[in-house]
């Protein structure tokens, strides 16, 4: 199984998703006569992050892990978006970003120790990494984003969580 | 990378915290003085599945990820359970289903061909199906399981999602 496969073309599709949720959210909005950017504040508990900060949390789990994963430094991103549209610009430089990382970059990924500012003295195999935090992050962060905007009321459904799927035809 | 490793134990792992965050909504009913069945019935917007709904779902996709992959047929399990411990009591079955499939049945996994009810006629990679609808649906009810117990009270904090992580001293 392609470590490659498994991250950078999926992430480039969920950022692609998540960008369809708030185009979806500003429609909303437009047709409720309400300020779209305030839902950048909603949050579903008083202790969790709101959905602007789940959208930068999102934006940083997948250029973190494709850097990680090939052991180079991904783009730095201030954390400074008020707006809807300043966070789809920044899901646009993620996505732009992934797509200058090839899959020859992933060689050995899968064995490659990696470092986390949190647990210095320690470090983990990519593909452990991979099972044990980026995608439950990515995912984590994801839903949240999505279920903040379903609970306040913005039309979005299963499919346009998951986007495409690569069924086929039966051979 | 491996398709068993990938999944497998890390399901397990999944199904035990969320056997957890049930324990802790438990406990939190008992300080609170309500009755922790209630919490079966929230759910984060009107037209999404409730928190039973959500563990059942959790618990279907972790053993049919599983089954499909390896190209056997899972444990049946009706939608019957009304309490909490009748949920933990399902995830302890599934837990215990996917601690009988080894390894050794994941050979040819990654290029399995496999079908979906909800898609007659077409078919879809084991690499695939994991990446496009295995990880993100399995990652998505996990999140909103949590996410429902987190928006009624119950205190869980990220690491109560994430489990165990792999990492090690380093060498």
């Amino acid at each position: 199984m392609s470590l490659y496969a498994q991250t950078v073309p999926q992430h480039i599709k969920m950022l692609q998703n998540l960008d369809r949720w708030l185009e979806a959210a500003v429609a909303y909005a437009e047709t409720r006569k309400f300020d779209a950017d305030t839902l950048l504040l909603a949050r579903l508990a008083p202790d969790q992050y709101a959905l602007g900060r789940q959208v930068q949390m999102i934006c940083d789990n997948a250029k973190f892990c494709a850097a990680r994963l090939t052991g180079t430094t991904a783009p730095s991103h201030p954390d400074t978006e008020t707006t809807i549209p300043a966070l789809r610009a920044r899901i646009a430089a993620v996505i732009a970003y992934l797509e200058t990382v090839n899959e020859a970059a992933f060689e050995g990924a899968s064995a490659r120790r990696i470092e986390l500012n949190f647990a210095p003295g320690m470090d983990i195999s990519g593909e452990d990494y991979l099972r044990d935090m980026a995608s439950p992050n990515l995912y984590f962060h994801l839903t949240l984003a999505y279920s903040i905007l379903r609970h306040n009321g913005v039309p979005l459904g299963k499919r346009d969580f998951l986007g495409s799927i690569a069924l086929a035809p039966k051979a």
